[in-house]
């Protein structure tokens, strides 16, 4: 039903393909990633974002980049899986999906035996498997989601949570594709979402491409619309969920969180088991990535702030669990007291369901 | 203490002079308005803004446009005034200071006997006086809003409501700039304000300019700062409030207003009386402007919104009074309930100090 793959292989098989979400809505560009720095500098600039993207992505590119080592001594070899690895987790701090992609890569690495092509073919089926499995999810997170949208629903997002942030439909927009596809009418505001304009830019894009009615704000008119009755829910991802609820999303999400809790309104968050993070007790404790002034003070080709004034411009902001009706994962609806346990998550999903 | 003069007469004494805040911060343009054209147009198009300032700017306003026929006969002259009242006064419809600017300058001109010269005379010497009350209109809710302010206050605000909305130190800054000039240390935090950026381009220059530490936040940033326990205070300006203490100011003033609720801090309102509208009962009977969907979908010279979506953008939102802990006006600290009613309003100041 849908068309957009964010990331994906490249035609030959071994680089990483990715729509360049930097320049979209004005141009429609895909890149072929191929080298280490290729794949960091994506990352790390936002050509490919959104966490379930960034974990495919790494992983994905963690094949790319060791491509032209295969026909290294597997010393040699080993050490270079070691070095893209640490160097892709790097890119960005807060997202739990990429260390987790990574691990999972680095896991079949270590166990993998032969030599460094075997290694690397037992690698490349890895990041297949983490690419189909993304796509299952984001189907399942949005079959679990789907009781939550009555026909004529206005839901609020932020940012981006979309097919542009996955290999597959979605996290938060994947119940509101579903919707549409069984003939429901959903209509969408989205907060633009400075100081990058993930909501303005890329769901206003995806949203309007698969005909969904979609409606642009400021981020700082997301409370008066909901004061004004215009709002049923609100739906937004997560980069990172904490054992309590937590959740580190986007910045923002924590202002439409106390200012939906203000009106009545449910907030859910949509992410994918590889999301949850049993390790970090609360939200508290997640490493909030501060990015860089500039993003704020000239993001626009012209200077917007007073040269001698400060800018603070933390990527992420903390949502307690207090403030969320419901978790929605692939594995099912969560509702509070949350307690993401270590021994329930982060299992592989389909050797899990391959199990059953 | 403070040199900056948003709204002034030329040198010469006939035309407005107006800093353009329309290329702040990135150049210092000021501009000699002369015609009905250029003061409509400044008003419409944000060169001169903030609601005390275009109530400055529509007084001085009339003055200009109507110089060229001071020598016409009387009846002629008189068509002009009313016609000139008329367009300043449709430039923009959410503030009540210009509305109550040009009713100001009607009066004096139906007072007047004489010639259109005389009239003028008096035109001139009644917009000079809404200029110099306007200044001292800002040293008042300086002085009564100081003891808000403790040494080491953290201050959140949004848009701006400082100097270059005012004829004078401003309204919400005002407290601040005398607070810093008594040598209080105040450290100062602005939503950038999208989508016209007041706060960044112009809140964050002013107060840079007089040496106060100022912080620009993306809007969405705020409540955030709020849970870090990062702010102290919010002080904001207004454009309307009504009977009851509701207000109508700069979108985005609402959700600050939820947030600062949610988290315990006071939500400061500072406004000349001239903003005081005890002949509309509730925020909720207020007009909305609403603006051009380009500031959204294009304000930065690119495209940021997907061509087939919708953009909502409202100038303006209304924040209930009972989520607004005082409301500073020229003539003290208001505490809820509020009641602000017919008699007491909107009577010149200077002409009321000076009856004392």
């Amino acid at each position: 039903m849908h068309t957009i793959r964010a990331v994906d292989w490249s035609p030959d098989g071994v680089g990483v393909r990715i729509i360049d979400q930097r320049r979209l809505p004005g141009a429609f560009v895909e890149r072929d990633l191929r080298t280490l720095d290729d794949i960091c500098d994506a990352i790390r600039t936002l050509a490919v974002r959104g966490a379930p993207a960034i974990g495919v992505a790494g992983a994905m590119g963690m094949v790319a980049a060791l491509e032209p080592f295969v026909d290294e001594p597997l010393t040699r070899f080993s050490e270079r899986v070691t070095f893209v690895a640490a160097a892709i987790r790097a890119t960005r701090p807060t997202a739990v999906n990429l260390p987790w992609a990574v691990e999972r890569m680095l896991r079949v690495a270590e166990a993998s035996a032969g030599s460094p092509r075997t290694v690397a073919l037992a690698l490349h089926a890895e990041a297949t498997r983490i690419r189909d499995e993304d796509r299952a999810m984001c189907d399942r997170i949005g079959a679990h989601g789907l009781p939550l949208l009555p026909d004529g629903a206005r839901v609020l997002t932020h940012c981006n949570a979309g097919a542009l942030a996955t290999a597959g439909i979605g996290t938060a927009l994947a119940p509101i594709y579903l919707a549409s596809a069984s003939g429901r009418h959903v209509e969408v505001f989205v907060d633009e979402t400075r100081p990058l304009l993930q909501g303005s830019r890329l769901t206003s894009w995806e949203l309007s491409r698969a005909g969904i009615p979609v409606t642009v704000i400021a981020d700082n008119m997301a409370a008066s619309l909901m004061r004004s009755g215009s709002i049923d829910l609100c739906i937004v991802g997560a980069d990172r969920i904490a054992r309590n609820g937590d959740i580190a999303n986007k910045v923002g999400t924590y202002g439409v969180a106390v200012a939906a809790h203000h009106h009545g309104i449910p907030l859910y968050v949509a992410a994918p088991w590889s999301t949850f993070d049993p390790a970090t007790p609360n939200g508290d404790l997640i490493e909030i990535e501060q990015r860089d002034a500039d993003e704020i003070r000239c993001g626009f080709g012209s200077l917007t702030v007073a040269a001698q004034a400060a800018v603070h411009n933390p990527a992420f902001d903390i949502t307690p669990s207090t403030l969320i009706a419901a978790i929605i994962s692939d594995r099912g609806v969560h509702r509070p007291p949350y307690d993401f346990a270590e021994t329930t998550a982060r299992a592989p999903l389909l050797s899990h369901d391959a199990a059953r």
